[in-house]
């Protein structure tokens, strides 16, 4: 195999990328600046051993503790949990959120093998146990295996003294109701929120 | 701008990936296995060194001239024109060639600022006069500047004893008439072929 359709190959494993993209891929490197390329090839043959997942919160950084679990500025007593270090970035993309984070690295599917166990939950225990936590807001995606992730850590944190939150679902904002599923409306008719008169 | 920011941006500069998939990326390598990381970090940093474009038709290979120009089985009294170097792999792909290659290098375009002069064309001209070459297709887009550029090409090279001739346009194959637009259809009309009775 020639060095081009390998890494022709070898690019189409990125998720969503298929043996056209990532020809195209490979030409548009071709003819890219070469600065850009081989700042490109270095940063991908150096990633996994300057990005490391953070020994606290489980997300991947440069540093450890990384720099959201060290910032001082940020609330320490709500930890939001989520299934992929990817989540936090949209989380804080919102604005919507200025506390800690704990990624518990995929959620429970006996499906595909993955148990509790797998997970990073008795880490996320022990920082409960630790103190200094008020709330934990379970962030998990709105699913089939993210709900049943939400009930297991419900039924595993209700011991603690911290308050137990999950994310509202409902209708996506700037969303229309004829396009909205059964399942959604229905979270929405039941999380409604009373206003004030 | 941390490692895992200027990644992220610096693959967003591919054609057609945007943040969230260059985030979606930096996760996938993160969580890949290392060899394969390393790999495709090392062929990305020496591509633009080990990959150059071949004297002849202008394709990028590992070989000058590539695999294709210096293949004997190949019948070099045809030449197909191609836009970009990846229609070549296309084309191959289809199986229904077995000539020869040059490379454009892309379309006229006043609008972008690309003249004749910018093109392969003058390193074409010399290929048909060294002699040997019987046909040459041109094989641009079927679009506006695809055209212009077949066009231009039919005025240039009518002085050379050599047939010319474009890729035909029409009805793709498993397509449907009720869906097909009306420049195609026209055509499929004027490039009818007769049938034998």
């Amino acid at each position: 195999m020639s060095l081009l359709q390998e890494l022709v190959k070898d690019l189409a494993r990125f998720p969503g990328v298929g043996k056209k993209s990532a020809q195209r891929m490979v030409y548009h490197l071709l003819r890219s600046d070469s600065v850009y390329v081989k700042r490109l090839g270095e940063s991908i043959m150096t990633l996994q051993e300057t990005i490391i997942p953070c020994s606290v919160c489980g997300a991947y950084s440069e540093d450890d503790p990384c720099e959201i679990c060290s910032n001082p500025k940020r609330d320490s007593s709500v930890i939001c949990v989520v299934e992929e270090p990817q989540d936090i970035q949209t989380i804080l993309d919102s604005g919507a959120f200025s506390g800690m984070f704990h990624v518990l690295g995929g959620i429970i599917s006996p499906m595909d093998g993955v148990k509790p166990e797998d997970l990073r939950i008795s880490e996320l225990v022990q920082r409960i146990r630790q103190g200094g936590v008020d709330e934990i807001i379970i962030a998990t995606n709105p699913t089939e295996g993210g709900n049943t992730t939400a009930l297991y850590l419900q039924h595993i944190l209700k011991e603690f003294p911290v308050t137990l939150s999950r994310l509202a679902s409902g209708i996506p904002v700037g969303g229309d109701l004829e396009y909205t599923n059964r399942t959604t409306l229905a979270h929405s008719f039941r999380g409604r929120i009373t206003l004030d008169s």
